[in-house]
């Protein structure tokens, strides 16, 4: 489900995204650039660009899911560092990056953005990573 | 203030940003780039390198600290966007960028890290800045 409401997904991040959960406010995808274990968060709230333009309570919920992205990565890849942001320059739907980052990494030290053409995953590559996702979502 | 118990501000921010004010949980600090309004907020707990690090308490107060950041920015600068950001690749210390992007800046729409050498602050535009932003918090 992409619509809550008035919400749609943002055709940008639904082209560069997979599914991967539907969190109780957030929609929870996986970027598809197989360069980084990259999870982009997007609140279902219409019209929402600002983290500002949530309510207190939707802020602490979202800070409650970007929790969760995080472990979910921590537990997975044991990254060196994660970085976590919500930048929007590009693509104006709230949405929240939660990038797992190695010092070995393509882009490393820098962020990610605008570093590397991103590297599609394969198929198969693709199902196992979400499955690997949700199967550490559930655990 | 920087120092709480065993917490120091890390050397390297301490070099580059300025005190603003010392919020409950953050040091919340100027970045010294003229480029941008450009704030940073560094809770003081000791050996915090990741959001995951803090206590969920304390990631509801940095919740609502990096809020009151946004809110001042968005006050005194009108913003077409806000840059928040936890990345930490350089500084290992937890901290929490928070940048009034404009589409004529420096960097637009790249992210602001890498893509320019900081123009530091002369010393009367420091205070008239630092001035502004405590203002605003007070208001």
């Amino acid at each position: 489900m992409n619509t809550q409401g008035d919400w749609q997904l943002d055709p940008r991040l639904a082209e560069d995204t997979h599914p991967v959960a539907h969190l109780g406010l957030s929609e929870l995808r996986l970027m598809d650039d197989a360069h980084h274990p990259w999870l982009i968060l997007v609140p279902r709230i219409p019209g929402a660009r600002e983290l500002t333009d949530l309510r207190a309570s939707d802020r602490a919920v979202l800070t409650r899911e970007i929790n969760v992205g995080s472990r979910v990565l921590q537990a997975l890849f044991k990254p060196d560092k994660l970085n976590v942001a919500a930048l929007g320059n590009m693509v104006e739907q709230l949405h929240v990056h939660v990038i797992a980052r190695f010092r070995n990494d393509i882009a490393w030290p820098r962020p990610v953005w605008g570093t590397a053409s991103a590297s599609p995953y394969s198929p198969e590559a693709l199902v196992q990573r979400i499955n690997a996702l949700r199967d550490a979502l559930d655990a």
